[in-house]
């Protein structure tokens, strides 16, 4: 179990991260594997951050079970960049793409990219309100690819199938998902993710890439952008995020030692239906308005049935040692972030706070 | 003085860090300003980072005496993409602009600029070897921008006068000297620099920019990669690196604890005359061919007299304590990094040892 003495934070990313990567992070701060310094004062070419590196890569490999025919790179720039850089290396000019919308992460996927790609709305739920993932998405055959978003952090959607996407490679921005339980990454042509949720600390993009997807672009552009460099340099085209490739690593080792995805992903499905169950059946007092099939495992949204009640339920919360339940500024009411870091135990106290409070102000 | 009990770290980059900070980064990384949370795990929202970051971003206003027309900006992709992103910002579609080549690092500068301007070389010497900065720099009064590369990292030269460009703007990429001296920030446009010498760890880059060259360029673009953007939103445009923002605001208060600009470049000076004067005195065991008025105070490159016996200096320095002298691939030899955090003791100690490896292969 993890330390009672911490509080248990909802923030809905950067995140909690393991208390065990924490202190281990911590225990090697200063003399990182006996090399006498910190792992962020080596040369990210010597031996020592190169195996660890490599032995990232081959964790996350086997946790995933990614393919050979797929690439895995450690970039920079946040799901945001490369909400544009994907545009620019998997589509021509004169392209299009389909995208599918459910929420403002798809919605700016759709705007980074619009400078490069003619983009189109394969389907969007934004007429209700962003309250359910589509269940029919039209594919254009001729697509570069199609985007989708499994999990909207803000609106607290997410796919629990993967959309089938024919011939048209599938491009998915997980951030708030991946390594969330177990996924059949051959379906996928490119994902990728920021790691400030389930992987890291901000600051690095994790991407996996079906190799023959690298060649598509003709469109003139610089190095540092082009996916088959970074392939081809393992990258380390430019010094990466080296404190995060790390904290990556051991994230991945901390994921297998738990069990690994089907253990993970399991521990994942309880904490979201223990969450929704106090909120369904709290009388009304809370409430979750998201369509029972689409409602996330990661982000769960809920509003008190009086808004008065915001300001002492978040007073009371952070003194009871549950932190950052304050909604997006863009939906208000409250949002639990309870990504693979956050333990029953954690879900738990804010379940039992929740009732406390209802019993208190119903 | 520093734990004598560390290794002495000449990497070049990711490079060593001040003892005082890693050491309160270790203190505080379960629990951070009493947030109970690492200040990897809190939102970069929240009061407490934004609190923080502003205070990073002051801090560093003062010791560089940064006018305020200047724009400040934390960023991540390593200097690499801003090569190819200040051209997309600083010119227009059809602009040209002027760049200094002085080495590995300028050339790459001039590589990823091609797809967004169109380069011209206003001074080089590549003809001499890369052993000096050049005297005469031919600006074109029509340039969109100068770039400079004030210290090149892998062939151990430094401008030690700032060019002049006229009405030209100076654009100058300092990863590797930035805050090692006194620096008049008025004299240029831009100042960029990745963190991972002088500033912090690696996957975090430093941007410095006169306000009234945010608006110029009429490309299509994503909003991502417009610094007018990020100025917009305070360098949180999407989530920055929350980790590195925070290592650079300490290490700021370090050199501010220091004594400041002042200090820190009256150490940086003699640390590297000491180095200079125990190579130029080693009755050509040791060479450096760097023209001394050129050379670097950041990075001393070196050779053997007998590069047969590079394995046993290298060999025998790490069991000295004295770790990363390997020189660059491209140039082979030796090389000492001696950013800022590295202080006159570790200089001393190398010295020592340079001097009984002679004695005793002389």
């Amino acid at each position: 179990m993890t330390d009672p003495v911490r509080p248990w934070n909802f923030s809905a990313g950067p995140a909690v991260l393991a208390p065990e990567v924490l202190a281990q992070a911590q225990r090697e701060l200063l003399d990182w594997r006996g090399t006498g310094a910190s792992v962020m004062e080596v040369s990210h070419r010597g031996r020592d951050f190169m195996d660890m590196a490599e032995e990232a890569e081959q964790d996350l490999r086997t946790l995933m079970g990614i393919p050979d025919r797929y690439a895995v790179l450690f970039l920079q720039g946040g799901a945001t960049q490369h909400f544009a850089q994907l545009a620019m290396n998997l589509a021509a000019p004169g392209d299009s793409a389909d995208y599918v919308v459910t929420g403002h992460w798809s919605q700016k996927a759709v705007r980074e990219a619009e400078p490069y790609v003619r983009t189109r709305v394969a389907a969007s739920t934004e007429a209700d309100g962003f309250r359910r993932v589509p269940s029919v998405i039209d594919v254009d055959p001729g697509a570069a690819y199609l985007h989708y978003t499994p999990n909207e952090t803000i609106h607290g959607t997410e796919f629990h199938r993967i959309p089938e996407s024919g011939d048209v490679p599938l491009v998915a921005d997980m951030s708030s998902d991946i390594l969330s339980r177990p996924l059949d990454v051959s379906r996928f042509g490119m994902i990728y993710a920021g790691a400030q949720k389930n992987i890291g600390p901000s600051g690095l993009v994790l991407l996996i890439i079906r190799e023959d997807l690298l060649q598509r672009t003709g469109r003139p552009m610089a190095d540092i952008f082009r996916y088959a460099r970074h392939v081809e340099r393992d990258s380390m085209l430019n010094t990466p995020n080296t404190w995060g490739w790390y904290l990556a690593g051991l994230t991945f080792k901390w994921i297998a030692a738990q069990g690994g995805l089907d253990v993970i992903g399991e521990r994942n499905r309880a904490k979201a239906e223990a969450l929704y169950a106090a909120i369904d059946g709290s009388g009304g007092f809370y409430r979750n308005d998201i369509d029972p099939d689409s409602r996330s495992r990661m982000n769960v949204p809920f509003r008190l049935h009086d808004e008065a009640l915001n300001t002492l339920f978040l007073e009371e919360s952070s003194q009871a040692g549950l932190l950052a339940l304050k909604g997006h500024r863009a939906l208000g009411g409250m949002r639990a972030s309870i990504y693979n870091a956050m333990p029953m135990a954690g879900v738990k106290a804010l379940i039992q706070f929740m009732r406390d409070f209802a019993q208190r102000h119903g």
